[in-house]
């Protein structure tokens, strides 16, 4: 299938008018769907976007599985035309997509990962936090942080010191045994496997501040496609070894519940979702 | 000539990572391009993008003028490629652009214009900051705060209440006889008339509160597309009049040396600039 294309007057061009959605499919079927449809229904309310069809959002699935695991990658943008920001009269939403085969990674799931602390903080916008849109330039500018292939992640704080998720997957910690996320109502967002385990009351809300993050019990990252990975090494903004957490020697509980959610195993033998 | 297209895996698209400029053209000369190239290039350095080289600029004055004024969009994206928010190993900008005939609203240039203040608070980022990036959702939500046509711009407040811009123009305003705009340098856009105006010491850099916003002297939104209005209407972010100001009877100063600058007549028989 050739690759889509929007023209130059495309507002998810030249605006990042517009909301994505990374989704992972097994055989065809996409896995959190209804998390992923809630989230870019909610995108569309915030930005004032019509809803695309359910004919439109039909077409996605209509090729065969061209691998077991795929990721389909959905942007949607308001379309073409208005007057500079002013919205078009009649605005006409664009919806494209490409689906590529994926292979996760089980030695990062087994074995954990090395992450580093971001130097650049998140901007605080209530009226964008959560949603997917297409404004990621402080995400771009975070991943270029660090070249060295051994650092899986980069965790980024907000301009209060508040933890709020890393720059592609949410941020996940445990304190006194409970399984706790960061709000992402200031700036971050919402991510579906996240979603799903608030649902599921795997785990709950709670503030975690830079100064506080290297004690945390647990750290682990994580987002609907790649899964769980415990974090094992953090580096501060300068790379600096700052704390270290032992691989778990018998089951862990949210890389459990969350791969139970996602159809992905369990690296522990003892765990209940193997 | 068709409309420039850029590829679904394009990352202005996907992510906003690009910049754009938008260029006042006179018989098919750029006005203030100085001014214009210069912010491209910082933008570019800040998002680590590759300059576009000379030959690529040069395709943008190759097509004869369609009109003794037009406006050129020229978007640079970071191109193709990279994984996820990691950049590409050999980055391929992607330069597009297009020509338009434009015409100018001496209506606003005369009896000025009303304007609302927003509700939407601008996020802190100083890392984008002055930069003309391709994430503009804030600029988007502002701009549909209203639909009244004659309400001319929205009038922006960062999240600690001080005054940085309009939805599409920078902010001006005189205190004793200075005149004065905001720094722009934890959000907002430096525009080039504003650049311009501060290199010639017509203007300089002063903080504004929004609780301030009534009392200035005079105040006036411009940019280097549209030259400059004054403003003799301020709404608040209900719509209820909040400040008015009379028109000049005499030369308006900033207006004068901006046109002079944009090769825009000025409005007042008394001006230097006419």
């Amino acid at each position: 299938m050739p690759m889509p294309q929007v023209p130059f007057d495309d507002r998810g061009l030249a605006y990042g008018d517009g909301v994505f959605e990374t989704v992972l499919l097994r055989d065809g079927v996409p896995v959190l769907w209804d998390y992923h449809l809630a989230r870019l229904e909610q995108g569309c309310r915030r930005l004032n976007i019509p809803l695309p069809t359910s004919q439109q959002l039909a077409q996605v699935w209509q090729s065969p599985p061209a691998a077991a695991l795929e990721v389909l990658k959905l942007i949607l943008t308001r379309g073409s035309g208005g007057r500079g920001y002013a919205l078009p009269d009649h605005p006409e939403p664009r919806l494209i997509f490409r689906r590529t085969p994926f292979v996760t990674n089980g030695q990062r799931w087994q074995h954990g990962v090395c992450v580093r602390l971001c130097h650049l903080r998140l901007g605080h916008q209530p009226l964008l936090a959560g949603i997917k849109h297409l404004n990621r330039l402080e995400n771009v500018l975070a991943r270029q942080e660090w070249q060295e292939s051994h650092i899986a992640e980069g965790l980024l704080a907000d301009q209060s010191g508040e933890m709020v998720e890393a720059t592609s997957m949410n941020l996940f910690w445990s304190t006194e045994g409970r399984l706790l996320t960061p709000r992402v109502n200031r700036c971050g967002v919402a991510g579906t496997l996240r979603a799903a385990l608030l649902a599921n009351g795997v785990i709950e809300e709670e503030g975690l501040t830079v100064s506080e993050l290297p004690q945390v019990e647990r750290l682990w990252v994580g987002n609907s496609v790649q899964g769980v990975w415990p974090v094992c090494e953090l580096l501060d903004t300068q790379g600096g070894l700052i704390a270290t957490w032992p691989v778990l020697a018998g089951p862990d509980p949210l890389q459990g519940e969350a791969h139970r959610l996602l159809g992905y195993p369990s690296m522990f033998p003892a765990s209940e979702s193997k």
